[in-house]
């Protein structure tokens, strides 16, 4: 297997309503047949209907709305730009769940959950280097001893 | 808000297990503080303790283990691949949750849990260009229209 992902893939109720969010965040993407794509790096990005996305995982789909066990990180390069993503978030009807503050590893960081209840950090992490387009490099001592 | 995913993070109750089991197909990453980097593509994945990513998101945790609303995918180059990762991922402790077959756009497909229950989609899909690095390519028509 190599070490990489193709696809996330965010199950949602309403299409149009999740589309609508991340749209005016800012991304752009294409739909086809039911299901929205975006390209984010070197992966997609793609909002399809839960009831669909458990089927095809052979899932029973238990339905809670709370928290799923997996979260999305996007990172930005100061602390200004953790609140003010914040707020653009909010105004497009996002949940904060989680509102900006200091984190224990130096850096700063709020949370909020989509319309369909998936978790976001937008955190400003100054030991995770973002490079020119936004690629996060890990730069841990030895990270691939 | 730039259109990228700077890491995910997927909760796990055992970090040993989990660890084992994405070394176990291949990867390889950090351990830093209870928490296992993978560097993956241009986004970071991580393992960390599901109870302590749940209040990191200022989320409750339900704490059941069935679908939760996210699936990852891993695009591979052939039908021969998605038959060898599936058999090694069951062999590395995942559960197969949808045997391999030939899925409605064409393509190749199967789906596995790993030990905490995260899904991953394990696909061949002639329909997505796989650049030399994996990265994944969307095609459609007027993508970025």
């Amino acid at each position: 297997m190599e070490q990489r992902i193709s696809l996330i893939t965010l199950g949602v109720t309403d299409l149009a309503r999740a589309r609508a969010f991340y749209e005016s965040l800012g991304w752009r993407g294409r739909e086809v047949e039911e299901t929205v794509f975006f390209q984010a790096g070197g992966l997609a990005l793609v909002l399809w209907g839960r009831d669909r996305l458990a089927a095809d995982c052979g899932l029973p789909d238990p339905g809670t709305a709370g928290f799923g066990g997996i979260a999305l990180a996007h990172n930005v390069r100061s602390r200004q730009e953790v609140d003010g993503l914040l707020a653009a978030a909010g105004r497009a009807g996002a949940t904060i769940t989680r509102p900006a503050g200091v984190t224990p590893y130096g850096g700063y960081a709020g949370a909020i959950t989509d319309p369909d209840g998936h978790p976001w950090e937008i955190a400003h992490n100054p030991g995770f280097t973002l490079a020119e387009d936004g690629s996060l490099v890990l730069v841990l001592p030895d990270f691939t001893a």
